[in-house]
């Protein structure tokens, strides 16, 4: 079979992929910021009727993807795989989530970059014709990822700056094999790069080379130019990482400042809502993604962009043990039109 | 395109990939066992040379990939992509690994599943014509498993008999869209399957229900009788899970008696060993697959087995939390010869 990869790192797809359905749901601060009117469900509480933090991010999962399909009229028994992740310590919020919807269930774990993993990976499987329908997920939650990759809120510890401000909130896409848009035409699948920053409260600087190496790798692949595009998004650089991500693509003699965006600097009012640098967390993309530009897209107020989410695969423990924290980005292309 | 699934969980493939070439490293400990001379590597000391258990860990990662390279007279330059997980927070033995292998990295976590979910997906994105290799790679570590989800070691508590010994090793396997076998020939992925077991200490029982249903599953979606296999190989279940199980499959009319092993049972000799149920972790199989059993394959002592991994997708805070430890099983059927 031939091979369908463009360049080193890019696949086009021969049957891409349709995003027929995707669904976000938020917390009440998120609920607040500029993007309010695009998510599905605002939480008035961001316990969201459970008992602790962790049980209601696995609930916000499992009511995004429910939501997703009830907007499709689809149900669950209609869907292949369940590609799904988080970043909690063994992805429970995925894990507990997948256990109820009952679907076959692909764990993965690629910190803030996983609904781009989740959306390559489903989009590769379902133009292999290894499924007809998959689910993409994930979630973070602001108060479950503090007390487990910072203090404890009962501290009520300052925040430096640099740091950004976990979303609280789950999205989840719908690909199927039939649709008519918006498509999942290419993915770039990155490779981890890692500036050597070891502060954890300036993720952004840690993640954007990552970025960058994703995004020129998939203008290198495919042959697009920067005008085939109306948005270049990241996931959760910020305000640091963006201009971290400007400079270094400019170097490279890309000028992106007309067509960038990224999903940590669209959800808050960083000044009305103190939150610092900016947005982070696999909901940051997963939100933005699944409410604002799906709406934008499938309006056709925009026809093509390139969603790179970001990660930052570190741990508390490696933190502690002195190593650095690497990144990596993965670029998926989504446009309204094939033909 | 033609959906390529059989029943509702199972993939065929029409170009089976190859597992080209596989390594397997592990700790002092498995090197003593019954497998001892199936291993390319046993290390004299767990530490391996670093100044922690977790970089221990993911250096075995990385030594395993390049062994597997070595063997095939390949370069890190041909591989396409590299799926990894572990059981560590955050995946960070496969992400300080993958970070130095500078290969396009898909993050895993599928717990103790991560071998045959990695097989799974990595077979998928060969058959499907988005690579042309890629590598599949899983670790665990004693050491940093113990600290991480049980207790400090320096604490010596005393272990309960229905308890598992994390295996220190990691295995990895190179798939090719060319080669001459053995050959992966279908994949069943697994759903989530919740006994209601609480006991983090009797994971054999909470994995159990997990591997009958995809074992089953399997059976029913391709129309594969028991005789077609020369070993039905669970992942991680040990002696209680063991029992469990072939009492679970006996009521639903397959006995597996004659066919069936467990990674966790092969790779110690639980009573001269201390090892009490028998062995777990991503690196059970891992170890067992790509050292003892791709070994027995290649020489064609046996011609086909059906892998079938089992993960438990609980955390510490999910279980401090009051929660059940949901299984998850994914089963790979491998097969020297597809003429």
């Amino acid at each position: 079979m031939a091979i369908k990869k463009m360049g080193n790192q890019t696949v086009k797809f021969s049957n891409p992929p349709s995003i027929i359905s995707t669904a976000s749901i938020v917390g009440p601060k998120e609920g607040e910021g500029p993007l309010k009117d695009y998510f599905d469900i605002v939480l008035e509480d961001d316990l969201y009727g459970e008992s602790t933090w962790e049980k209601s991010e696995s609930k916000l999962q499992k009511k995004s993807v429910n939501n997703a399909l009830n907007k499709a009229s689809l149900s669950l028994s209609e869907i292949d795989y369940i590609f799904g992740g988080d970043l909690l310590n063994q992805i429970i919020a995925s894990g507990y989530s997948a256990r109820d919807l009952q679907i076959p269930f692909f764990g993965l774990y690629g910190a803030c970059s996983t609904m781009a993993e989740s959306l390559s990976l489903g989009a590769m499987i379902v133009d292999g014709g290894y499924a007809d329908k998959v689910v993409c997920v994930t979630s973070s939650h602001f108060s479950s990822a503090e007390r487990q990759y910072r203090f404890p809120l009962e501290l009520g510890n300052q925040r430096s700056l640099s740091a950004q401000w976990t979303v609280t909130g789950a999205g989840a896409s719908i690909l199927s094999s039939n649709g008519n848009g918006p498509y999942i035409t290419h993915v770039t699948t990155g490779k981890i790069i890692d500036p050597g920053i070891k502060d954890v409260f300036n993720m952004g600087a840690a993640m954007a080379p990552a970025a960058v190496d994703t995004i020129i790798t998939h203008f290198n692949d495919t042959g697009f130019a920067i005008d085939d595009y109306d948005y270049i998004v990241t996931g959760d650089l910020a305000a640091i990482g963006k201009d971290i991500l400007l400079d270094m693509t400019k170097e490279e003699g890309l000028d992106l400042t007309e067509k960038y965006k990224d999903c940590g600097l669209e959800i808050f009012d960083n000044e009305k809502q103190d939150t610092h640098a900016g947005g982070s967390g696999c909901g940051c993309s997963a939100t933005v993604f699944n409410g604002y530009l799906y709406n934008l897209l499938i309006n056709r107020k925009i026809n093509r962009i390139l969603l790179v989410a970001t990660g930052a695969l570190h741990s508390p423990t490696s933190t502690q043990q002195g190593e650095s924290i690497p990144g990596i980005a993965h670029a998926v292309s989504i446009c309204t039109n094939i033909s």
